[in-house]
């Protein structure tokens, strides 16, 4: 019974893949101009899902769903869609599909979906918006780009602090709009500052004779236009808010930002993260074509050319030893390639930590400390293990004994600059993650190369 | 006035972060024994920043500041210190402390809390709960670890499909308990099965005499309870989720996940991603203990190690060619470390795109191509870049011709490998992030020495 279970766990991994017998299908009934066909295969997928699926199939494809199915296009598809393939989809489209489904859009959607389109485009979409949600929009965009105001929905439900459970519930019944999805009511006083709030769960449990203030949350925070939305994920993140107040300069309420759109943009922080750990541009999609993609990653690359060219010139300041013991050319890239891991590793915990708040003043020294420590005793571990190999290996004790100390230096240097070129990236105001896995494996390499052959020219020959 | 702007832009970044000095402060307190100071400080702050003080301080000092403050600790406190230093603080606490904090707790906390416990603890704090609350965790602890079973909360709440809003709003004020939070009430039919939910916002606006079924949302997602956390906290974000109902195999519900539970499995699921991709132990925080980082790391470097040595391995083929022509041992580290970093840089996109199951059936040949495409164009031009350098630099064109061969088929063989290891690892049921990164340098390290030197013997020598 439990194996059938574990099995069964196993199995669920799959679950919410796009379906590919599904796209197949999809697809077949385009080939076809077969319209019908193709809406009812779209219709009971969600709005996500078919953002997914225009990302999934080529350029080609894309454009045949969209001629016989554009018309249904709705704008929570639009903004669901990469930004990569947004303009090309957009472009493809009516101008008056485009105007119907971008009026169904909070504003906080409507600004992302335009925010990074080009003007004409931007214009289109602006038009098609009536007077107040267009400058509702136009308000959020003079925010700066990944700032709180970005983020924020115009859409709020507010109530005077002084109102009561039943006066506010009367409200909301005779209220002719209403955001989509809202959990708070909002208090504000007479300026329109923002001074509580009151959860809808609250709201319906109290009676109708509650004041408001009776049953406002102990906690409230409010965030700031101007914050940047990665501070703004991971406050929502660290004290479990579900939504939170966006106010101005003068602390007057502005909007409001809800967890899911929080989470997404804790989600493209991490990708952030990950790819510029790696030297890719964080802009990267599995969408861009070969020329973007070769665009963004060959500057990397390129950096990492010049400092493997400054790698092989410390190799080159020993051509001469190594014409003479041609065991090190075999055994050098081993010193460079585990500091290289060794630093590697320091860097990520490093970079985790600091995108976490976990690496503080407070604890900054014990963390290098540490990090030193544990590159001192895994050097120590690797210079005896390699040590005998080199030893067996090649015959030679004394050679054994100089990739031993060149082990202990490089993983200790590799602490060292997996820990401290971060700090100073974050010190300078850059992003930690950017580019550190180049400069580490740089100083890994040079280290490693220096400490390996130069020890070797000192007590082998 | 924008630079002002832009200036309070840049400062605001230091947001959330705990304050160094306020640290410094408590700790001041603690050494002084000054009790009433250190809750003076403390109360203000909100769970998880106390939590992430006591991740941040030394093992002394927290101990010094639990004997002072340990009695006001509550159960939030507990549920949000990282698992690493939790059992120790729990160890520290007297045993009423602990219960009373305990029972504070939702389901879901308690779980999370006691699952990584030794056996004893978890009976302390199991004894401490009242029967039913036992039970419910208790059955709670049945679903594997990092299932959605033990993500859920059990305290939901349900309304028969037939009720009116009247009716449920009448239901909600008698109530004894409600969860803290709760988003939606979840229709059930006699089965207790949930089939439908209704968001507190519309149950809010709309009247008295409504029926539950006339405004129950249009899209209904259940979750299974043996269903992968990581699965669950991608549908949240997928679907924009705010809570959904958990169901037993017989589709019966036995409790409701959040959406704040799906953001910070999402994020751990990050944490995950990046420290395997660095071959850091997946478990590893800043508060582990040398001994424990370097049990966490030495296996990771072992195994870069062992590939190391393969390599190495490679190049002793070769020892004649290079003893003839010692350029090659300055160069061919080059070879090889670009083909690591193009490697890395198509392995991370294709790690992420496989999370974000943004790369499926559908489009993984068009993705193969690509990254081959890609491999292909940067293999050439860094090949043009670095035929050129070799050439110059050791006065050789033959030189530069073979470093240029070299250097297009290892980036085409790390595109390869950069694809075809994690599609292979995912298929292979493995956490496609798991080791790829040594896997994938290993290929472009063999194959980059192999074609390097291979061809410098048949075409230098």
């Amino acid at each position: 019974m439990a194996e059938e279970r574990a099995e069964e766990f196993e199995r669920e991994e799959d679950d919410y893949r796009l379906d590919a017998d599904l796209v197949d299908e999809i697809l077949e009934a385009a080939e076809q101009d077969e319209a019908e066909r193709v809406k009812t295969l779209l219709e009971p997928l969600h709005a996500a899902d078919i953002a997914d699926m225009l990302e999934q199939v080529s350029g080609h494809e894309r454009r045949a769903i969209l001629r016989l199915w554009g018309d249904e296009i709705d704008g929570e598809v639009l903004s669901e869609i990469d930004e990569g393939i947004r303009e090309k989809v957009i472009s493809e489209l009516p101008a008056d599909v485009l105007a119907d489904a971008v009026r169904e859009l909070d504003s906080d959607d409507v600004v992302d979906l335009i925010e990074d389109l080009e003007e004409p485009q931007q214009e289109a979409i602006l038009d098609a918006l009536d007077e107040s949600d267009r400058a509702a929009v136009e308000q959020s965009l003079t925010y700066p780009e990944y700032s709180a105001g970005r983020l924020m929905q115009r859409e709020v439900v507010t109530a005077p602090e002084h109102w009561s459970v039943g006066e506010t519930i009367d409200f909301l019944r005779r209220a002719e709009w209403l955001p989509d999805q809202f959990y708070h009511v909002i208090l504000v006083d007479p300026g329109h500052h923002p001074i509580g709030y009151v959860t809808l769960g609250r709201l319906l449990s109290a009676t109708r004779a509650t004041a408001l203030s009776e049953i406002a949350e102990d906690s409230f925070r409010t965030i700031s236009a101007w914050q940047e939305e990665a501070d703004v994920a991971y406050a929502f993140n660290q004290y479990h808010l579900i939504s939170a107040p966006v106010v101005d300069d003068h602390d007057r309420l502005v909007g409001v930002i809800t967890i899911d759109d929080a989470m997404s943009v804790l989600d493209d922080e991490h990708e952030e993260d990950i790819l510029r750990l790696a030297g890719v541009g964080d802009e990267s999609a599995i969408t861009d074509t070969v020329l973007e993609t070769v665009r963004q990653r060959l500057p990397w690359l390129f950096v990492n050319l010049l400092t493997a060219i400054l790698a092989s010139g410390v190799i080159a300041m020993f051509e001469g030893t190594i014409e003479r013991l041609v065991a090190l050319a075999v055994l050098m890239p081993i010193v460079a390639s585990m500091g290289g891991n060794a630093g590697t590793q320091t860097l990520t915990v490093a970079v985790r930590a600091l995108a976490t708040r976990d690496l503080t003043e407070s604890n900054v020294w014990r963390v290098v400390r540490r990090e030193l420590l544990v590159g001192a005793v895994n050097g120590m571990a690797f210079a005896l293990a390699m040590g005998i190999v080199a030893w067996i290996w090649f015959g030679a004790a004394n050679l054994g004994l100089v990739i031993a100390i060149a082990m202990v230096i490089n993983l200790i240097m590799a602490a060292l600059a997996g820990i401290v070129i971060p700090l100073g990236l974050e010190k300078l105001g850059a992003d930690p993650a950017l580019a550190s896995g180049t400069f580490v494996t740089t100083v890994t390499d040079v280290v490693g190369f220096f400490a390996f052959l130069g020890l070797a020219g000192m007590i082998l020959l």
